[in-house]
């Protein structure tokens, strides 16, 4: 039983992580070959846009060029396609310069020329081309601001893109005439175009007003020339209503609640109903994996509110306050909290991980557990609070054998989590 | 739309508390005159027992006599039944004295008695009787250890039951040949009698066997002479198998799960399907918020798990770790936090609040919020975020006139919480 259901478990986690694999994901959205007339430039930037740059190549057969940003230590080979790297999550010049060559490469297009843009998370920072009389260093002023001042994610990105030369729709309003096909890869809440990468390529409906008042809301202190950015609308974005981006065509390629889709299709096949309880859930790790827990027992022992046998999906990144000196991870630490919560509930079994095969620092992507995890786990001198206290998820499973590990998958739509409840 | 959503949630929130009142729950569980052919004895302890008590006395119209045990400033006055206060949650002389006046007021009964035992959550601390050879002192470090292991509740029960005079069944021996009628209000996670005051009037499974394994398990150092006692096996508590414990009746009056099933039935018929999430959810405050939020978000805009209109249920018990030096509580806390964490989605309301009427040290019970509230907030001046940070919930909902009063209720069956999602 204990194998049966870490193998349907570690199914699923597979089928998300392949509905996100730009091989796999990517090629249904290219254009058809008779949709480009002209040229296909490709550009791009974000953690997974090298990987899309390679798929691209991979499947399209006719002449393309291109140019595309990612992380250090993202670069994916590519033959057409020039790939270079820059610094996240705090900008950097490679950053400045990419930016700079980005809107260069897609200038005197025709109507006829498709402009393919790759997007994914962490392409925000990996462009950084603040507005003429705004430094880098003002930009990373400005960003650290942001950070401490507890606005929203897409608060911050309304300041952003009316700060800079690329984002807020600029850079597709620079593809003109050329025709633009967004592919998106999403890795944040909500999956608004807009708050990947700063939405470089798609119309921005805020306004500077829009930015100065978030601005204000928050006593977010800007140096005086970068608020008069703002409050003289000299930083205004690209709008819907400009012809520029009529033509737009954007399309979501990947994100978590689809990765979460494609498992909860396994689980079904399995006789398991699926529940997908949220694409973005996120709190202190072992907190989270408390409440899925108490939620569990709910089911395992009251049938409610989910009837037996079910598997309870949520996605979205936790986050984890070091205490101790232990090798983990925020999916590890949160299955070991989960374990705890459910003191080895005989119908409960779980999987957490990593949708880039990286939880933590190493390469493992998570674990699984079931209701023999405990006591296995005493029978072997540890102790799981102890090992939870000391941030030692990966240092418990490991010795446990129940490590999940998937290698590097060259893309992310965040965690990836399941418990399966027996009938 | 505000005040409907907020007073069908009021009116869950009172259903919640009225069906742990004392003065509605007792009495259906209450024996009849006819089968009481001796003497009525009301015996207790715990936080609601005194209330309890006097729910007993205004329904029986026969002759009764008692001594019940509650926590300092608990008292409710009773005329027939003796009601004394002791100290919670670290145990005090007072307590010691009660638990040995109770046994006492237990001896020399008939078979024609009948013994009602009225328990509920504190009544282990209020009981502290050590066995012999083992002082007040030695309990007292003993609870520390315990409190510091990482055991869970049911595990550290599981000891203290093996170094009592009066828990695990003992007190119900004492009893013997009256009939023994317990009447159990539950504010323990699984609601086992075993669990609500340490059981003194349940019998107990567990051996010293269990116990010295337990304390083994978590390293738990023990004086000497107290270890003694469970490894010679004198701390052996009363079995199930144990003649004297046969005819003992046991009824669970009030519980969370049955609080929040009374409020299910009112979320029903307004016209929202409720569902219970589950009765013992804990974690810090601020991420629970941050879970059920992210929950509540797939809800109202995806329309999944859990299809429009519906009311998600949970209980429990949060935990908020101060940062800050506002008046807070954590049911406000974990509300601020959701309502952060919903960014004021139009369909999105919810009610949270401890039922015992005390959210903190305050007498507000908790507070509602719903789409408006971070508008009204910023309009008046408040930031959500830094209130949040300061842990003044209270402070935060009383400004907005959303705060929930209902004055001490005289019972608890922890945390109330329904996050009402429109259609």
């Amino acid at each position: 039983m204990k194998q049966q259901a870490a193998s349907v478990m570690r199914e699923m986690f597979e089928a998300a992580i392949a509905s996100a694999q730009p091989q796999l994901c990517v090629p249904p959205h290219m254009p058809s070959p008779g949709e480009v007339k002209g040229r296909l430039i490709v550009i791009g930037a974000g953690k997974a846009s090298a990987a899309m740059a390679r798929a691209v190549e991979d499947h399209w057969t006719g002449p393309l060029s291109g140019l595309v940003v990612t992380r250090y230590g993202y670069k994916v080979p590519c033959e057409r396609i020039e790939i270079v790297e820059a610094a996240h999550p705090v900008p950097d010049q490679a950053g400045l310069d990419a930016a700079q060559r980005l809107l260069q490469v897609v200038q005197g297009l025709s109507a006829d020329d498709v402009v393919l843009c790759l997007i994914s998370g962490g392409g925000s920072s990996l462009l950084p081309l603040p507005l003429p009389g705004i430094s880098l260093q003002d930009k990373q002023q400005v960003n650290r601001a942001l950070l401490a001042s507890g606005a929203t994610i897409s608060e911050m990105n309304t300041v952003r893109r009316h700060l800079s030369a690329i984002k807020g729709g600029r850079l597709a309003a620079a593809c003109h005439p050329a025709r633009v096909i967004n592919l998106l890869l999403s890795d944040v809440p909500g999956d608004r175009p807009l708050d990947i990468a700063s939405g470089p390529t798609v119309a921005d409906p805020s306004t500077c007003e829009d930015a100065l008042a978030i601005v204000r809301r928050y006593g977010i202190e800007l140096p005086a020339h970068v608020l008069q950015v703002l409050s003289t609308g000299s930083g205004e974005s690209v709008k819907p209503s400009d012809p520029r981006l009529a033509g737009v065509d954007t399309r979501m390629v990947a994100a978590p609640q689809q990765a979460l889709e494609a498992a909860a299709a396994v689980a079904r096949r399995h006789g398991y109903t699926p529940y997908i309880l949220g694409d973005a859930i996120e709190g202190e790790a072992r907190d989270v994996g408390k409440v899925l827990g108490a939620m569990a027992l709910q089911v395992a022992e009251r049938g409610e509110p989910f009837a037996r046998p079910c598997a309870l999906l949520s996605g979205g990144e936790t986050t984890v306050t070091l205490r101790g000196q232990g090798r983990g991870g925020r999916n590890v630490e949160c299955l070991l909290s989960l374990a705890l919560a459910t003191q080895g509930q005989p119908r409960i079994h779980a999987l957490m991980g990593d949708t880039d095969g990286v939880d933590g620092i190493e390469e493992i992507a998570g674990a699984v557990m079931g209701p023999h995890t405990l006591q296995e786990a005493f029978a072997k001198g540890l102790s799981p609070r102890a090992s939870l206290d000391a941030n030692d998820g990966h240092g418990f499973f490991q010795t446990l054998g129940d490590s999940v590990i998937t290698g590097p998958t060259l893309t992310n739509v965040n965690d990836f989590r399941v418990i399966l409840i027996n009938e």
